[in-house]
């Protein structure tokens, strides 16, 4: 048996990525309002940029929107991923973008949604609710998770900048660095990764000492590459690894996605120690 | 336009309840593992105890463990609960219990999941990511939300206990009690609420200090009558009302559902002023 993180490193090192194509089918950017054209989409972008992928991440509300046509389309999409994986002869993860955080058996009904029913192989979640509302999708080592940290939305500071007092002492630490220590001690299988948004290089610097071993998922970088240069130097392992860089609309919405993709792979990598 | 604690308050007004039916399809609890199974569980729940319900809370993970569709069941509770609605003459809110947290456009999606596609009429969500993830579920007044405040899990703790600085001051409060200033802040169009677990009374009791004017969601009861007295008395508004009592399973395994709604709705009432 491989954790998570050790097939998502094979992965890795087969195509030379550290590229997330993220699969946003976002109703203003289809040829209809429907689950037919978000399928559509997202059929063309995983043909398209699965040689440059390290890992496909839909966003389940681009297809919950859709409802059960919806879902159904989702489900489509993680089987095209295991049919480019089988053709590239190369697995290729599938983390679900779902942000879910529930307790005790929703958790666990969320978890076999996600990974038995859709053959997700991680998720994202959120820590508002605690160590046992992430523990049953922890359970199965093969199957990882990305906790939210520190994201890059404006409102992002309401909680996560928020200084919490460290226990036993007087000093304090900002919530999302607490969160990376937390992550950090529950990580006890090796498949818990953190979500650290690339646009705060400086927050990045911070988790990443409090978290060394953490894979982190940074998005936020676009097509602006001094962010990037800036996020990736913050956020590495020293030997060049552990974070992936997802990107959407800068594939999705470029001419010819396949460049676009080959592209920013060779972006990051160039700053690759 | 009413908004919507308005529109809940009539119905708590209408059937003089402040029991809220959970609609929890757990795998374990149904004759099939199938989503027609689910439908037919949560269908005789509505059927049997929309007399007594102030509302109805469908958790989504029960329904999207079955996929496609589970979706599909879904929205066919929610038609449901609307014919119950006209059957009765008094609409009956849903309450989509889904915990969804996340940015701009993508909580834009999901709130049009929730509140277009399903047509609930409030939805459940996480603080973590800030006021910007929230604020696309209340731009319509005529919708609420919800929003994670203190659960009554036993890692509930981790990141909502956590003593945070206050502004300007060495003083410190629990993070949750930061949460319930923030929604008090936020709930500028009377649309926001909070979920609260009952089994806290010291906790409900200050947060009902900082929130006076909010309705809270307060799971945790089930059979137990000590703690729905205690409860109350440390949640309830002045006037009775601003609670939401959830009960799923008190009410799914009981013999006859609508005998221990009705019963569970005259228990509340009896210690309300």
């Amino acid at each position: 048996m491989e954790t998570f993180f050790t097939f998502l490193q094979r992965r890795v090192d087969d195509c030379s990525s550290l590229l997330c194509v993220g699969l946003d089918p976002h109703v203003s950017d289809l040829q209809a309002p429907s689950a037919a054209a978000a399928l559509e989409f997202c059929l063309r972008l995983v043909r398209q940029t699965a040689p440059y992928a390290a890992a496909f991440k839909p966003n389940a509300a681009f297809f919950e929107v859709f409802g059960a046509e919806g879902w159904q389309a989702l489900s489509q999409v993680a089987q095209a991923i295991r049919e480019e994986s089988a053709r590239l002869g190369s697995k290729i993860p599938l983390l679900l973008d779902a942000k879910r955080g529930d307790i005790s058996s929703t958790a666990q009904a969320y978890a076999q949604a996600a990974f038995s029913g859709l053959g997700a192989d991680a998720i994202t979640l959120s820590p508002y609710l605690g160590q046992d509302s992430i523990q049953p999708f922890l359970n199965n080592a093969e199957k990882g998770v990305f906790l939210l940290c520190k994201t890059s939305n404006p409102g992002a500071g309401d909680l996560q900048d928020l200084l919490v007092k460290e226990e036993g002492s007087e000093k304090t630490e900002p919530l999302y660095l607490r969160v990376a220590r937390l992550a950090q001690a529950w990580n006890t299988q090796g498949n818990l990764g953190l979500v650290v948004g690339a646009t705060q290089p400086q927050a990045l610097r911070e988790i990443r000492a409090a978290a060394p071993d953490l894979w982190f998922l940074s998005p936020g970088v676009g097509a602006q590459g001094g962010d990037l240069a800036a996020a990736l130097q913050a956020g590495l392992r020293p030997n060049g690894q552990g974070m992936l860089i997802p990107v959407s609309r800068a594939i999705s919405r470029a001419e010819n996605p396949a460049l676009a993709a080959a592209a920013l792979r060779d972006e990051i990598n160039a700053f690759r120690p």
